[in-house]
């Protein structure tokens, strides 16, 4: 397998040209404006499939597809980048069919930026199928044909190059929560020695490679982790992975909020791996996060569940039956504008049918893309501040 | 309930003018043009949601929702009148809340023409718990809550204008097939007495009810069913049904052929119930056929197959799996016209991803749609019987 990851990363090498078309470099990052009262931060990330405004959501298509949702209504909605799960890539249709068939923007017909996670949450989420080995990691893949996969970090990032998004993560471990001191500390040493290999490895110049910073809810772990990535190598972006594992919001914020605002470059995007409420978002932007991602909106609207100002609603609820409004007075999605009543939802939830999962979808991914749009509006308008607090006030915020 | 009847007809009675805002019919149909070599012709169906251009096959939205589509959808791949089931929206959400909330068409937010069947297909489909009475007709709805249900033709006309459809059918019992001819006449019968009770009990001039030929696979009782339509009123437009219930073509089209192009008046659209199978589009528009509908485009869409110019596709076929076609190289869907091929579709079905139902959807639907709209172009250009003869020549035409 080493020999042809070699192969790989040197067919990507001459494919890629070392900086865009027009001569500037494939991705940059510019932080249009920094709010006086908080840590959040307005920019612009620069990628090869377009420009993202941050702070953003991202919504999640785990398999190469947004569940329920077509490419062009992610575009009505406003989403602007998305995000494709290496790990059930790779399992179905596979690495190589992705490349063969041009890559996943091609194959899933979404022509803006996408992201790729590294699989490795999925991986040690395999629990007692999971098995570290000197070189990288094996598991049984229960979930499709259970099989035994073996990942290096060289391997993982050969994928990354075949399934072909603008940004892609190292491989790493993630711990829960709780767990013990020393499982984290192994956690973050075995991800910082990933870190500089997938460094290494990664040869796509027209594709970012994100290092991540782990270590719990252990400030001193997560600055070590931190220091390892920026011995690493020079990354154009960082994510954090390792919360809201479990842990409760201030658990959270304690270790989240000074890494984020006294010790992480402040010229590089900075991401906060699958974390999708709403109050969150919103804390975490304050803190100077600039990207979120999460299968919370489209699952709960699965689910029959929908975000609004009054707080979360279950659609089956027999509360609905007669409800001539919308899922939310306050919210301006074509759902929400294109007049189907709570009763309507109501009855297609509890009947059952595709196109409740899908209204629903396209509402709460439009109220977390809406969410962050206004965000960065205070941002720009220096009035983040008093917008985290009136957050913080509405009865939704309790919700989450 | 006779006493409930009459008050929702004079309720209906008064609250729909004669005509309507322009001092016109509400509905009225225009012959076009009329094919020289076969029965065909092209017209316009007028109603109070729009005109609808005929041949035309109306998708099916059963339980107010077509399965996948959203309304925009449906108007993006060009359906110009969709049929709702009156069983299953009387049973959930049931039709008081459906005219509570301003009928179907503000229901589901589709405010082109929509047709309602009297749901007597899917009452006497119950079998064994299905029992005629004097007045009507007592069943089990098993397929919801197990709850008894009687349905008299007064209470089906009163539940199809609660429905708020612009068109709606007679009450009738279809005889399946193979079928005695004792069975067959009893049905005929029934059907025709149904047929003089709904006309006298239907008031909503904005509501045009259709009256239905049964008759099964006999000729004299197929006329003697449209002898009591033409009796019982002046039906604005027939449907015909107890047809593709089990028999082949030339069973088939032994009998419907005469009916329509011999029997049926000219001047009044025809609509061939639960009929979506190309083939039988194209020769039934041959006979003088003006509407259909049927599930299957969206339901065997569900299973993973597609219409297509080289017959019937199982896209969970693994031929599929490296195909970087479109699912029909002839088709100018938004789908194969979208970028999405079969690898990625065949992908989306394996997966059992919600998109993958999606984009067959709008394929098959606009496949028909499609079919249709060609089929209107060559009838006003005088050569459907060359597009018939073209059509029976193709691959597909033995596919279905």
């Amino acid at each position: 397998m080493v020999s042809n990851n070699a192969q790989d990363e040197q067919s990507y090498a001459n494919m890629a040209p070392l900086t865009a078309p027009d001569g500037r470099p494939w991705y940059s990052y510019d932080i249009v404006a920094v709010d006086p009262q908080t840590h959040a931060r307005a920019g612009v990330l620069h990628t090869p499939h377009g420009d993202v405004p941050t702070p953003i959501f991202m919504p999640v298509g785990t398999k190469a597809t947004v569940k329920g949702i077509l490419p062009p209504q992610l575009t009505q909605i406003g989403a602007k980048i998305i995000l494709a799960n290496t790990y059930h890539c790779a399992m179905r249709p596979g690495a190589e069919l992705i490349q063969e068939m041009g890559g996943l923007h091609e194959f899933m017909q979404w022509h803006g930026p996408i992201l790729t996670d590294s699989g490795g949450f999925q991986v040690f989420s395999h629990a007692d199928n999971v098995k570290l080995t000197k070189d990288g990691v094996t598991f049984r893949a229960v979930d499709y044909d259970g099989s035994y996969v073996t990942w290096t970090p060289e391997q993982n990032m050969a994928i990354a190059q075949k399934l072909g998004a603008d940004i892609v993560m190292q491989l790493d471990q993630c711990a829960g929560y709780p767990a013990s001191r020393a499982f984290v500390e192994r956690a973050v040493e075995l991800s910082g020695s990933w870190a500089r290999r997938c460094w290494q490895a990664h040869t796509r110049h027209d594709q970012a490679l994100f290092g991540i910073v782990q270590g719990g809810m252990h400030m001193d772990l997560r600055l070590r982790s931190l220091h390892y990535l920026l011995d690493a190598g020079d990354f154009p972006g960082y994510g954090i992975g390792g919360y809201s594992v479990g842990e409760d919001h201030q658990t959270m914020f304690r270790t989240l909020e000074p890494l984020v605002a006294d010790y992480m470059p402040k010229d590089k995007p900075r991401y906060l791996m699958g974390v999708g409420n709403p109050t969150t978002l919103v804390r975490g932007v304050a803190c100077g996060i600039d990207m979120f991602d999460c299968v919370l909106p489209t699952r709960t609207a699965r689910m029959g569940s929908a975000f609004s100002s009054e707080g979360r609603l279950n659609l089956k609820n027999a509360r609905f039956v007669h409800d001539h409004g919308p899922l939310d007075a306050a919210c301006t999605c074509p759902v929400c504008q294109g007049g189907y009543t709570r009763a309507y939802i109501h009855h297609l939830v509890r009947q059952k049918e595709m196109v409740g999962s899908i209204l629903l979808s396209l509402h709460n991914l439009y109220y977390l893309l809406d969410l962050m749009r206004r965000a960065r509006q205070a941002i720009i308008d220096g009035t983040y501040g008093s917008f985290v607090r009136d957050w913080m006030d509405l009865p939704a915020a309790k919700d989450w």
